[in-house]
């Protein structure tokens, strides 16, 4: 079947539909967001994330900061500081007034990376009482990383050749049985009917064990703004897991369109921001009179000096 | 100064030009709360809620519980029954998926009941950083309720005569010294300038425990549906202490235009549903093939045996 | 190798080894839990439940309640009274001041449902870091329920004979394929040794997307009791998957140990507690009158009717 | 009566009783915590911090990291590292796997700013069912901090002389006033008596509203490390309110004893760690190369300048 963005013709038809009824509202309302409404960005190679909705912009957090009759906004340089105040002082509540509520198309592995993230509210599609589509996750060839062999949690170098091949042919051919033997279980084709007729089919929430953890699900998933950086700032660092990375990178997007002065805060205090411990802010006053202390001296791992070393030689 | 619903005239004025500006959205909306989208609706002498935003309506509720591509609905009818349905069986996730911010006005110490409700984000004036206003809950005459003898927790019995003269007298006055003594402190007028020029003046989070529990303080609330429900549940309970029963019915009745079909659920199956145990629900059916069993037969203490009665004899 | 109660020897020598080393404690202690610390509590065919710690005993919920200085308790009798109280009253704060700890090994499929539980601190086996072990969840031929054909969420009858052997040789072959091909990918035998010394193995964290969701996790899991309840009065009903159940069963078993009384309270007013919707209390009092009215005269559901007339008839 | 650590004799004498009695345990036990378990720490005028219970250690940490059979300690040495490497990489679920639960009285105001730390649980004295004692909180002369002209948020310079004395009067003879209209509104005497027999008495729960904000209140306080430490970065820093950092630094105290290589790892690398914006590291990085730029060279403005060289400057 034909696909835009990885949803299909009539779904697509179904959010062609809703996007052509527009309403008046007396709420804030961010234009940027509305272009994007319900259309689906792609990731991945079957996934997706669509804004369903949101509540709130940047001049809602001003206005909640100041607890305001009106709209809160003084001047827009106003707000803009502002907002980059409450930012730089982890004056976190403000930014909880917004809200935004994504669906996203994922695979199961992903979405239990996800989960973690537990203030935030989720309405998954139940295998329990539906039967999955058949979609499954195939990395592209470049992204198939070898185990790291310094970080545990981590890729290095990427596979190459017949390893590659053998990679990609393995985790097709494993789904695609695994599916097969889903609907062989259930007694049921791809339309809905008995493959047997004297068979009685099993459960759908006992065939689904046997699909594998790349297997899309999907989800409505709402949290507020606050939350959602932290979740950014976890899953869009170099330490994620590429493809949850994906994800974020698109959300990422999102709020840059949706809370523009909220977004550049962000990225100046928190994304692009630097923590440093007691001593490694100790030695770096020392650099600035004249020479850096060893790992020795400062009585630290090699791991952790390395890790300042290449924060100073700018990462 | 004069004031309406509670709200004096400089604010009112920023609330309508708020209402005078109109956008375009294409996210669910309800045109209900449209109509009164920051109107102040008055609750006791000197508080109020005003809804400040909300996102979704019945039928993203619907749309999330099908983890659809489109509106959700089929049939108005149809998200009716699937409404109740959800809520019959406590699914309560596809609830979670709308959300209402509130700006409310509350005395102290009904704000110290209401934060008992955790799942929430709260923005709270700060009078750490800026001067409360003069204003402090006294109760109605009506509502002088004496302790009640047969319930700790409770209001029998309404004072009256100079009993009832001799409360408000020492409420009203204790409070205005309260604040004179406030300004004094802080060394500041009804302007903002300073009262004694030789004074430096008490700092604003020091002085402003002098302030009684009747005071008024104001926050932003954002809540989800569940959680709202949850809340009203118990606050618009007869448990409930008055003064907080009188923001849970305003509430209540933003709900009723909000999500009419969720709220008949809910007054449905959880407000005026009936909650048994294990030994009333035996009493009852034994009460059906003839007689209730007496407390001493059930082994329970008088006074559940008594609330199964009233409950029996109608509330 | 052998196992006991789903836990191989080495393991065991671990828990043995903790058991050996008592201390001494001021703190509230719960003698039958000390009973089972650490060991485990077979579920399913590898599963396990452990009490790897706990917080507070039924004197700790009386002990709060009161925010007492001392023990809490006046009489053994009168402290059960009050759990009741608090129970029938749904004060659930008391409550979450006892806390627990468990480590639970258990089917990924079923981890998923479980974490939606979000109000409990987990941590979990990284199978980014660590290689998953060659144990997946196949069902006792009791348990391969059909799809029920009246509950879209539910089973019904059993599969049998021929169709039944068929799908424990599906589940038992895709499973032991898969882990082979997780191996393959990885290039990497039982001992942890390359296969094959030219490749260099596709790293962890992409590999185990092929395992499926019948594989077995592990975390360490840590709630509150009134958190606890909530989930076992879900995950110990009836209309829970049955496999989640099983777990669910164990713990109301520790719970019983752990907090006899709250134990006592629970099952009284929530477990075996009724809820009924305003129309179908109503039903009731006509039927203490006379008779039980009719669907149509209810205006509810044939559906919602029939579960009345259940309950009427005794479950 | 007499106190000691702000509890009188009686309490006493049933914390006395409490310690007496030892159990048997094999939970994981902090010594140093035992030594102090529900003894009183003196906080403020009469406000103290007790330590009800707790759950976990260092080793509990390690063992939730590794989700382990056993203790999860390898060595000493390497437990210590493994904790320092989850601090520096916000790996925050193990230390979500230690809970403590505190006894702590303080004044309203506090107890309104300290519950905006939402999760933990809290089980507090009601004044709706008992009296309040008469028990309020007066600055010692050396903090009776002037409103700051740079800070709207903090204290400046001390108040002294005369206006001290006065402001030492009104906070006193206020809330004495307020305690005895208290008592005069319910009609009852210090031993709980009826002051006039022809009165009624106003509920307590209106009562209450008289009392000021400085008031004592207490409760149970329940929390898990991961949030307490959080807790203990806001409120033990230098922006905090001093009352409320009072109760902090004796919290940081007992995590100290609890856990005490967590409690390095916290200092090392959250309290006297370094936060700094993208641009403040790029300034940084131009100073070691010779020279700090101003802030219009960096776009920034003065204050957050100012911050930096403060910081610079060794604070």
């Amino acid at each position: 079947m034909k696909k835009e963005n990885n949803i299909d013709q009539e779904q697509l038809a179904e959010i062609n539909e809703l996007r052509k009824n527009s309403y008046t509202t007396l709420r804030a309302t961010s234009p940027e967001v509305e272009e994007i409404l319900y259309k689906p960005m792609k990731v991945l190679d079957h996934g997706f994330v669509r804004v369903v909705d949101y509540m709130g912009n940047d001049s809602a957090i001003v206005q909640a900061a100041r607890v305001s009759y009106g709209k809160g906004t003084k001047k827009v340089s106003e707000d803009a500081g502002l907002i980059k105040y409450l930012m730089r002082h982890s004056h976190s509540t403000p930014f909880e007034m917004c809200e935004i509520k994504l669906h996203v198309k994922l695979p199961i592995f992903i979405a239990r990376q996800w989960v973690r993230h537990r203030t935030a509210n989720i309405n998954e599609y139940s295998a329990r009482y539906s039967i999955l589509d058949k979609e499954f996750y195939i990395p592209n060839e470049n992204n198939l990383g070898a185990q790291s062999s310094n970080n545990r949690q981590g890729r290095d170098a990427v596979l190459s050749g017949q390893e590659a091949t053998d990679v990609l042919e393995i985790l097709k051919n494993d789904a695609s049985q695994a599916y097969e033997n889903y609907e062989k279980m259930m007694n049921i084709d791809k339309e809905g009917n008995a493959l047997n007729s004297e068979k009685i089919g099993l459960a759908r929430e006992l065939a689904r064990m046997n699909l594998s953890l790349n297997y899309y699900t999907q989800w409505y998933w709402k949290i507020d703004l606050h939350n959602l950086l932290h979740f950014l700032r976890l899953r869009a660092d170099t330490h994620a897991q590429l493809e949850i990375r994906e994800y974020a990178d698109v959300i990422l997007n999102v709020v840059e369109k949706w809370v523009p002065e909220t977004y550049n805060a962000f990225v100046e205090y928190q994304l692009n921001g630097v923590k440093l411990s007691s001593t490694a802010w100790g030695a770096i006053k020392s650099l600035v009179n004249g020479k850096l202390p060893t790992h020795e001296e400062l009585n630290i791992s090699k791991r952790e000096w390395n890790e300042l070393k290449e924060l100073l030689d700018g990462k």
